[in-house]
């Protein structure tokens, strides 16, 4: 049979592979408002338009000044100032300020002309239009200058940022009202089984609510892509491939929900081979579960085949669709990025969990807290085909290929999923 | 002055008692399709409808067979049955097998009449219309047998779950269609300051393009919430407070940015107390940036006044507004959804930090990969008003009140916002 071709490869060594092919990946960009930029990722690097400040600014309540007529003021000398006015945050400077003469000045205004410092209102005591300042202070004190933020021409934030709401607000006071992001990749997932019944249609004990696309969607969406449910297709050669066609045409990636099995009525395989320009770059993989993944690559477009059991398909996706998105969204840089978009928490395994050599193992965990910031992970071993662990399961703990079991009482990281 | 009334409150005691008035908040709930669902919070228990599955099932690719007629069998002496069938999956089962019969099933199948267990392929090998078994199995093995999954009537999902993409497959496989879930909180944010003009108006130098709305907005949405941006308010009492009444109508929870401090322009703590049904709860807490916080009950409904500094409005933002926002989501529970909610990474300082006494410091940094999984945190202590130090950070550390410092190479948790 056609799938003996394809040997069992190392799950490292297959998701390397298939991102190599992410160069002939076609990303592109769209222009949008900044407003509307949330969680979108920067096509291009955002420079500073203007010096930051634009002018000197106070940066606190006080009294603004020439550090130099109060070069010599002291708590037993202080030097009295002549008060000529009030600059608050908004209003456009007229003061210029002479010898010995000060201005109130709230937060944010404009430092007047000639000063260069902010007394703060506790080293001061007003009287009627006079000030007496009890401190000097150091030229340029809370005084934010001129360009000190940001430098027109600066690199602001560099491009593949997963826009932040504080960016957002950077942003937009750089002046700017558009940005360049990528464009969101479409993802049509293709539902296949003979078993499966649309959402709408009551199912009879033979048949099965399709609902793997729905996970799969959601996921799609959390990853920061648009995903497509196509219609359930039936257990055909023919209809399969032509549903993965067309796809293919509106679509940055297909992803194929069952039919990836070496069983007489998977046909993923040979519905993929028989499109032209396709590449399998993996059939199989030594994982469990989810190790009957179809990586394909048809035309520059990533097409990979699921497993039809939930808790299969859902693990290969993390491993190898996961990933492949992340490319095709614009690949958002920074480890940190990464951090928050796989939360993870340690835990201590409650049972012994033996693994398969040879194969790395994902085996979902449930939670519970024990006080003292431990928490411990109880494995579902049993029954992969039951939704049921996928839903009370709160993380994944994957076992590397080369260890053969773990122990109650292992400290595991268990990724939030 | 009215403000004085307000001692500054320690940060824990300021969130506590506002936290207590959540007991108030009306807290609605709307039907949706489950397919929708994703990210909201689940608003009763989701029960078992059915037993799941609902017939006994094959587990793997096989043969099913009655345990008892393959008893003896072993490498030596195989047992052979007579193959009456195969059952795939989707087929309605229409097989009854006499003893020493067995079917082909796929995995996935409804088990025949009177078979309880599925031999391996690899145990067996098949001549005609004749299979020959050479092992025995354990009675079950390799079948889910009825309600094995879950029973009709035992509760699937806790009530106040967030949904996430599996839990959507987990309730479509359960035959619900629509569910329940907490109406997403409406926060209507109010800009105000006489220096403010709209994003679509070029501002002078002496104006600021309104832009902390749209920070506050992103952070609402990455919580649940729907941020709706009211019209800038100019520094006038009589204004602020129509803002604030007419916001409170359409709205579960109103923010005012700007206007909270104690300067003579400073509005938001009168326009509050002068809405009939308001109660102040706190105004000023020993926190910085953001200490000049304002907090309030208006008619059950939390109004809060953050600082217009963009740093000082953005961490009140997260030290109070967002648990008051969780609150009204529908309380998320779990103690792993928080840390999904608020990923946090370790870090080594790279630069001493003093810190005031008496008062949590909230300091920004920005994170650099050191290489072995270890990261440094560059901690910006100057200018916290400087919008650029937002972008370029990476994220927060909290310094507790009665800590005066903190040093080079000490390991600091980073929320990662």
């Amino acid at each position: 049979m056609t799938e003996s071709l394809f040997l069992e490869q190392p799950v490292d060594l297959a998701l390397d592979n298939y991102l190599k092919e992410s160069s002939q990946f076609i990303l592109e960009a769209e222009t949008i408002n900044v407003e509307d930029s949330l969680a979108r990722i920067l096509y291009e690097d955002i420079l500073v338009k203007y010096d930051l400040p634009a002018v000197d600014k106070a940066l606190i309540d006080g009294y603004a000044v020439n550090s130099k007529d109060i070069a010599e003021a002291d708590t037993n000398t202080p030097v009295t100032l002549k008060l000529i006015g009030e600059a608050n945050v908004g209003d456009t400077n007229t003061f210029t300020v002479s010898a010995k003469e000060a201005v109130k000045v709230s937060k944010g205004a404009i430092m007047p002309e000639n000063t260069n410092s902010v007394v703060m209102p506790e080293d001061t005591l007003t009287e009627g239009k006079k000030v007496k300042v009890f401190a000097s202070v150091v030229t340029g004190c809370q005084v934010a200058k001129k360009a000190e933020d940001s430098k027109a021409g600066d690199v602001f934030i560099l491009k593949q940022r997963k826009i932040r709401p504080q960016d957002i607000g950077g942003i937009i006071g750089l002046g700017y009202r558009q940005i360049k992001v990528f464009k969101k990749p479409v993802i049509t997932i293709i539902p296949t089984g003979n078993e499966l019944v649309p959402i709408d249609i009551e199912p009879d004990p033979t048949q099965i609510t399709s609902s793997n696309s729905y996970v799969l969607r959601g996921f799609v969406e959390q990853l920061g892509g648009i995903g497509k449910i196509a219609s359930i297709v039936k257990d055909e050669l023919k209809l399969l491939k032509k549903a993965v066609s067309k796809a293919l045409e509106v679509s940055n990636m297909v992803i194929i929900s069952g039919g990836c099995s070496t069983g007489t009525k998977d046909y993923t395989l040979r519905a993929i081979q028989e499109i032209e320009g396709s590449k399998i770059l993996a059939h199989s993989v030594a994982m469990k579960p989810g190790g009957h993944v179809l990586l394909a690559i048809v035309n520059g477009k990533p097409v990979i085949g699921l497993p039809g059991h939930p808790v299969s398909s859902l693990t290969s996706f993390h491993v190898f669709a996961k990933p492949v998105l992340r490319k095709l969204s614009g690949d958002p840089r920074s480890f940190w990025q990464i951090t928050k978009d796989t939360p993870s928490i340690e835990a201590i395994l409650t049972k012994n969990i033996k693994s398969p050599e040879g194969k790395e193992d994902y085996v979902r965990v449930r939670l519970k807290e024990l006080g003292d910031g431990k928490t411990s992970a109880y494995p579902f071993t049993g029954r992969s085909s039951f939704l049921s662990t996928l839903v009370k399961s709160h993380g994944i703990i994957k076992i590397c290929a080369d260890c053969t079991a773990l122990y109650e009482g292992d400290v595991v990281d268990v990724l939030l999923f």
